[in-house]
């Protein structure tokens, strides 16, 4: 279905095409203080381009951590809605840097089976995801005759995302009255497959913790006291096998307590998305078998089930050879998944209760829990801003909105901070794909997504607009 | 009770005192490559206070690895017995060496509540335990006005106990001609207290293993995959609390099939040991409670019955905050003390089929389990050797031999494979304590115990000769 927003974005793909390569050359990677001036110059490359773009407004915002970009864009048309765009400027790192088929900040064009691949780090997560907006907003104005866009346009871009945004909700209360808006569109996530336009609708939250068993003072010889005092690895095996039932389910008492079930409609429409669950374990899974909580999919158990998973685990003795000992002390790492409404600050004390409740007698149980956490997140699937986003998508597309599936997404990001923090709801609007190994070696983007995608950001503006 | 190798003790306590703080002088670290120098001049001092008590022959014996020590003085007697003593030159290690108080290898008396006490590394472990020999051999002549020993006396003395003894079976094997003899005297062991003279009559085997877990080909990002793919931490956890049912007993099928139960008289033997389990807690455990097996006290539990621990266990991010993945795979390193009549040997392939057989989809196992292992090992309680070792024993300490009690050793080191391959019954003579810190900081031994042992040593010689 051609558009004047299409017809604008096939003109200018080199555009498009020339500020994802320009972006992916710096190597962004928050986690790394050694490129603390490459995260920097990310954004000031950001800035550039939407001054470049058209904003009158842009700013780099600095944090304790690294810089934010801010930029602004208002709508000349009384009462138009106020629309944010969120995303991040920085990426993960690299290693194992061997394993990469072309250097990660070398952006190179590979043609995939699905049409033209960018590879690079960042190449989906998130500069291609986000870089639409740019072609996008160039391509509503065109497209409309106007001069601003149909929303006031404000742009966020992190520079933490990566490392856990350490500093962004600092961020958002500082800068809380400059942030104003009707609604939040968060472009970070992905679609179903390359030809199933979809739209992701929730986050998981997360809450993680770490768990400390002490049993003798010291390390000891397991000839002189094995099978005579309490042994913290056997005790953390116990734990660990204990927290989810037969059935798969979290044993934490009150742990499902404030989850929401899923209606009939919400399953419905996930039991729509095509799931090739062969391909899936031999592609990105990488795993042999599925598992999990009996009942459920492996969709709603990816994205609308809460989990527990150890994340690791260690004590003792683990160099090569043997050492015989009782260890003094086990660990474990466990975050936990979270879904509407569950609350990640709720989950640290129910985890130590439960702890404390079920170590034998001579185990020491101590259970870190740092406070905060990630909420989860949905976005109101009955809302006219919706309807605006799946007739973006479904347009973009050459689908109709009711055709434009509804995904959920099983990660977690800061995404309920800025929604809790603004009182705004949230839409999801990320052209990346499952098979884009974003957070590994040979990150890529499809390219025909990014064009779809810019097409998409184009028509939200005016779809927004009209409601 | 005086007696004439009482008197040649108490007239020659500095030499004895002497040859231990010179001895101990000497860092002769095994599990060091850089202490290989050390452990050779460990081998050469003893060798040259063999020859100064007047063995006439003494040779050192290379190995592939350390050397060891061997010395032999024939009785003039027709026909008298052969005793071969065995014991170790080489020491543990000595991190953490913040912890010490004195340096380990300055041997420092110190006045302690049950009279002075060397402290060093090897003051106890083996080099105190085993040098009572140098003086009781010359206490034995003395007192008896013979010549040569009223048995045949070879000296057996290795140079890596502490690192497995990995050189010494072939050792035997090689030497096998030179070694014969009637009885092994092992020399490394302890008693209960200081007034509480005893012999060990038992010492456990040990069998290893390694479990290796493998879940996903890779990490996998646990907000996109956990809850749908089988996490092999999970895994690990649910197999090692199998490992041992709720009454402590391991669960591996035929694991207890060898094993001898425990007499009632040696219940009873056992019982007669003075046992303070609270100040054991307090003390050399260092732990809040005892467990282990229903229906056996701790010092059955530690000495006399089977065992299996985690000596480690792994898998996953372990550093600092946390890493939100399902890892590819979860280690665990397990050691099983074993009791006759059970073969190490028989173990890994016993664990192997009962890890296959409990193990999730998707998990994939395997178990590393290396061949030899330590044989469990133990003296005859009804034979006249047994008699020689208990008079020997009550004599040097004051005490009636059938009120000499009998305990076993938790522990595993060559004795058995001495025993087998020589084809030879053990007694052990060992005057450690409890308290003496071995392979710990601040190690020591109670000088009054190492007298005690020297007269010991030259009653048996005696008593082996008469039975």
């Amino acid at each position: 279905m051609t558009s004047p927003e299409r017809d604008f974005v096939q003109a200018h793909l080199d555009d498009l095409h020339a500020d994802l390569d320009a972006w992916v050359r710096i190597p962004s990677i928050s986690a790394d203080p050694a490129h603390g001036p490459d995260v920097a110059a990310s954004a000031e490359w950001l800035a550039d381009a939407l001054r470049r773009t058209g904003f009158p407004t842009v700013e780099i915002w600095p944090t304790a951590g690294a810089p934010a970009v801010y930029a602004e864009w208002p709508s000349a048309d009384a009462g138009a809605p106020v629309a944010l765009v969120y995303g991040h400027h920085d990426v993960q790192p690299v290693d194992p840097l061997e394993l990469w088929e072309h250097p990660p900040f070398e952006p190179t064009r590979v043609e995939g089976p699905d049409g033209p691949e960018l590879h690079g780090r960042g190449a989906s997560d998130d500069k291609g995801v986000l870089v639409v907006h740019l072609l996008g907003l160039r391509a509503h104005l065109a497209a409309t005759g106007r001069d601003t866009p149909a929303v006031t346009v404000k742009v966020l871009v992190e520079g933490e995302e990566e490392s856990g945004s350490p500093h962004f909700e600092a961020l958002l209360r500082e800068r809380r009255d400059r942030l104003d808006c009707d609604v939040v569109v968060v472009s970070d996530t992905g679609m179903a497959a390359p030809d199933v336009p979809s739209a992701v609708t929730a986050m998981r939250g997360l809450a993680d913790a770490e768990i400390t068993l002490r049993g003798p003072a010291v390390d000891l010889h397991s000839g002189s006291f094995g099978g005579a005092v309490p042994n913290p690895l056997h005790a953390m095996a116990e734990l660990i096998a204990k927290l989810h039932d037969d059935q798969g389910r979290v044993t934490l008492p009150g742990f499902y307590d404030a989850v929401r079930p899923l209606s009939d409609r919400e399953r419905e429409l996930m039991a729509r998305v095509p799931f090739d669950e062969r391909a899936w374990l031999a592609g990105p899974a990488a795993s042999r078998a599925t598992s999990g909580e009996a009942g459920f999919s492996t969709l709603e158990r990816t994205g609308a089930r809460p989990t527990a998973e150890v994340n690791g685990m260690w004590g003792g003795y683990t160099g090569p050879g043997h050492k015989t000992i009782i260890p003094a002390e086990a660990h474990a790492k466990v975050t936990f998944r979270l879904v509407s409404d569950q609350r990640p600050g709720e989950i640290g004390p129910m985890l130590r209760a439960w702890v404390e409740a079920n170590v034998p007698e001579g185990i020491e149980a101590e259970v870190h829990a740092p406070p905060g956490g990630v909420a989860p997140c949905a976005s109101d699937l009955d809302s006219p801003l919706m309807d605006a986003l799946l007739a973006a998508i479904g347009q973009a597309f050459d689908t109709a909105p009711e055709d434009v599936l509804l995904t959920r997404e099983g990660g977690s990001g800061p995404e309920a901070a800025i929604a809790g923090e603004l009182g705004a709801p949230l839409l999801f609007l990320g052209v990346g794909l499952p098979t884009d190994r974003i957070h590994s070696p040979n990150e890529r983007v499809l390219l025909p997504m990014l064009h779809r995608g810019a097409e998409a950001a184009a028509h939200l503006w005016r779809e927004l607009a009209a409601r």
